[in-house]
């Protein structure tokens, strides 16, 4: 997006410097970039959606962790910091993968080399690795959006909930690169409207044609023939394919299998967790009821009526048409196909 | 809902009374009672949905056509008007055929009778017979909710929408009149949000529990064991039982579908069409995209985001554990039940 600020940047040294999100429970009416100097803030900033989408979550955790040792009086002090900012990193949500396997990946570096400028440099690596993750998936997945097709799109998984391009929507702006012409329907993504307002925007930057639905409206206009190709993207993939993405997805995917429209997730190889069996194991974060009960900011609340408010779904593999990777696309999707594509 | 004003009355003489309706449009914030002298008024509220749901349509249009003609000067001029206050308010909103089945009737009347009182007993009589046909659909529907259930429905169907307790609404508040004890997740219904403002107003006010949650995150509910029975209205039920409601009922019998939970619609025998052979032929009334982009008050447009905004969607009649009428339960649902209980 031209006008916005980089979703996440480090700016300064290791020792002085601070991690810059652009603050997206403000998007689309207010730009503000959030300065975050330590592990508490970000934690905070991961909870309210400050920073979100999993690979985007996972390279702020990164920085979060040099965030978090960098005041380590010795080397023990490093060592106990290393681990106690990281497990309050992962204990921010439970559901994406990225953050757990970010947050391990810098607490190896750091347990190889005690350095504050060596974890910087690892965390500069995982955002700098995310980006070429991004483009991989762009290319893999652009040959499947054909000329003057209707894409529809759920939550957000574009430049807002990555390091680079996204997953489902860095498909979309390869094609429209590579010349491909065609619209998208976002589901608006209740109840914090992340397609609404960030994939609305992110689509219309780059002049891509797109109309906001309620997330209601998306099976009936599928039954009536008028998507012909879903992509979304996804916080955590087991072993078999099954794969957890924001509430509502599930939902899709019932209506593409009952009318043969193709729907692929997009995720890094990032995103998958192969230690577990099926998605019945994705642990599936309850946020706040407050989040169902506000709209806009204009409390609707009526006294003695509660809220149940799901993050994510999970789709069970075998209703994907395909798993978009950066190493090429899983299909048919099972245990098979993911662990020739991604384990091992 | 005991602090409330009744949805729909008539006020006065049927030459100089008017209609009083609550207007939904300010639930659960402000109770405002609307006062109606004529037709114009009366379309632009049908059009806003300060009153809404199909049966509630359907009365309040009955006393639009006694608003319609009592101006008349003569014998002619009182059946033109006849003619031409009934076309304008069946114009008002496509796809509920109850508005056009209590105008035709209405339109009968005056033609039986050019008389302003006879009218305005037609309009009493319709709006006594849906208050009787509510009763009817509780009775039949309620030993359908269990000890325990949860039951989970859509949009509005209770006092609100109608003249008596409802339609699904209706089945619930009868179950535990008979002491059956349950709780509701009642789906928000984007764009209008009349589940979270109108059902779980109704449902609260007599102590029913009741959780708000948004539209997308039913499907994984109800996959995870979460909903034991699904409830909903209909605005016109094809002649082979296919079921236009408010959008997102497809996708709920999808889910219930796919995880063997039952789904009913409570209709009433006026909701019925039975000229038209299956749902494809009912017209589906497509809103301002405004609704969509707009929420709670608060823009969230951004230039050159668009929106698509159907208002209904259709529910094929085969996914349908049965459909509640006042006259019993059709199941299965197929033309010849349909017939066999609703026509001739």
């Amino acid at each position: 997006m031209m006008a916005l600020p980089p979703t996440i940047a480090w700016s300064g040294t290791a020792r002085d410097g601070h991690l810059e999100l652009l603050d997206q429970t403000c998007l689309p009416q207010r730009v503000e970039v959030l300065r975050i100097g330590d592990v508490e803030s970000l934690v905070a900033a991961i909870r309210r959606l400050s920073v979100r989408g999993a690979p985007a979550i996972g390279v702020a955790a990164a920085y979060g962790v040099v965030l978090g040792v960098r005041d380590a009086a010795n080397g023990d002090a490093f060592h106990e910091l290393l681990r106690s900012a990281g497990d309050a990193l992962i204990a921010a949500r439970p559901t994406a993968v990225n953050l757990p396997w970010a947050v391990r990946r810098m607490q190896a570096a750091g347990t190889h080399a005690a350095s504050l400028d060596a974890l910087l440099d690892e965390a500069r690596a995982i955002h700098e690795e995310d980006r070429a993750l991004c483009r991989a998936m762009g290319e893999a997945g652009a040959p499947l959006v054909r000329e003057g097709a209707t894409v529809l799109t759920h939550c957000n998984t574009g430049r807002l909930a990555t390091a680079g391009d996204g997953t489902a929507l860095a498909v979309l702006f390869e094609a429209w690169r590579r010349g491909t012409r065609f619209r998208v329907l976002a589901d608006e993504t209740r109840p914090l409207l992340q397609g609404a307002r960030l994939t609305a925007l992110e689509l219309a930057a780059e002049g891509i044609p797109v109309d906001v639905i309620a997330d209601g409206a998306a099976a009936g206009l599928i039954a009536r023939g008028e998507v012909d190709l879903v992509l979304v993207g996804a916080d955590r993939v087991a072993g078999n394919g099954d794969a957890a993405n924001k509430v509502g997805t599930y939902g899709l995917a019932l209506a593409c299998h009952a009318h043969g429209v193709p729907m692929y997730v997009v995720a890094p190889t990032t995103t998958f967790d192969l230690g577990l069996e099926d998605g019945s194991m994705i642990p599936i974060e309850e946020r706040d009821p407050a989040e169902v009960l506000t709209l806009g900011g204009s409390g609707i609340e009526i006294p003695e009526v509660g809220a149940r408010n799901p993050a994510f779904d999970v789709t069970p593999g075998c209703l994907l048409a395909g798993i978009v990777t950066d190493r090429g696309i899983i299909r048919p999707v099972d245990a098979d196909a993911v662990r020739s594509m991604i384990g091992g």
